[in-house]
């Protein structure tokens, strides 16, 4: 029997993008199956009832839920660059931090893309700066990544949707301010768009634009354009 | 310099539970703090600027989120046992099961509690017996507790949310069906009601009747509620 290691993904999925990154990172060697969430086939349903990306599998155990996926990455492959501090206070923090995009940044991203009035769309964009700015004073003063020199969980957790901001500026106009506010931010994105992992799981610009037409005029079938259009918590 | 653990908590909140109950299981030493979520002291507001409770306090340092106190407990005390398992799939497998309670069931509960029409109430109920089913058929076989025989993460998780069903069945008359389907749910809430970390932390039956009635006529001037009325994603 192989041992391959699989991941499941969506060449676009930002969430997609968190496993595949800390896969990366750790340095392992795996078996990349893209889905397209539009016609998922009966073989990947049959992994993953839910049908979500991504998802991970390793001597035939399914790992699901982008979060869950780095630490599972960052536990099974003990070897290479740790994704978490060493120190339980700091893991702690770094989870809080997570935690904090999951809540504060990714629902306001879609809700910016997917509403169609313009003070639904400012009003989501300014909670993302507001967001952001918190987020900006936590990252380590000597940087360049969250934690310090090293690129992990939380840095993981942000960087696809710092990224696809290049998606909102295009279609809403976000920018994030060239300010002291946001200095710390802006340093983090220019490092981590230097990164080997991130530049490897990365599209171009022209493409993302082309795919997220489909939330930005709300006509898209998937799980997460669903919730925010039903308000409901993101799956 | 005292060393003492503070926790800072509100008796009726079921995620301060979540981080009170870590600290019992792991024999932690600590000083319990209660807070008024309607009337918070300054000196609370200085620990946690956004309010919210369970809080815990370790060498000044400040940890809070209910789903990563647990996590954090488990790692600052070592010693005592564990509330997550030591296999990496296992590992992943409570924090995925952690993530669905906070998706499919906690906001379900304030929903059912809150909303003043009966057919909202009714598929929030429905939405929780959905995600109860199929959460019973994760537990353990062999019972009673999710992983087998040691209560942790996922027990931790559920626990406050499983006893407060009974709120749930005074104020709209929720009852979980005594059926093979959720056979294994209803056996691990009668362990875990046996539990003496769980007996410690809870208050009567007639009290949190009283305190929850300010969900049930939807007049909780607290950040839960709130969200709940907005249709925005938990605090």
């Amino acid at each position: 029997m192989a041992a391959t290691v699989k991941l499941y993904s969506s060449w676009f999925c930002p969430f997609a993008q968190r496993a595949w990154l800390a896969l990366l990172e750790k340095g392992v060697e795996f078996e990349y199956n893209e889905i397209d969430p539009y016609n998922k086939t009966k073989e990947f349903l049959a992994i993953n009832p839910r049908g979500l990306v991504p998802v991970i599998v390793k001597d035939g155990k399914c790992v699901y839920e982008s979060a869950v996926c780095i630490e599972y990455v960052d536990e099974a492959w003990p070897d290479g660059p740790s994704l978490l501090p060493k120190d339980p206070y700091e893991r702690a923090r770094a989870r809080i931090w997570s935690d904090f995009i999951t809540k504060k940044i990714v629902p306001k991203f879609y809700v910016a893309l997917q509403r169609q009035t313009r003070p639904e769309q400012e009003e989501a964009m300014a909670a993302i700066l507001t967001a952001l700015k918190e987020l900006s004073g936590e990252i380590s003063a000597e940087g360049p990544f969250f934690g310090g020199p090293s690129f992990g969980l939380v840095d993981i957790m942000l960087v696809p949707f710092g990224i696809r901001f290049e998606i909102l500026n295009h279609y809403r106009g976000f920018t994030v301010p060239q300010t002291e506010e946001f200095a710390r931010f802006n340093r983090w994105l220019a490092a981590c768009e230097g990164q080997d992992s991130v530049k490897a799981t990365l599209s171009t610009k022209e493409k993302y634009i082309a795919v997220y037409k489909r939330y930005e005029n709300n006509s898209a079938q998937t799980e997460v354009a669903d919730a925010i259009r039903k308000g409901t918590s993101l799956p």
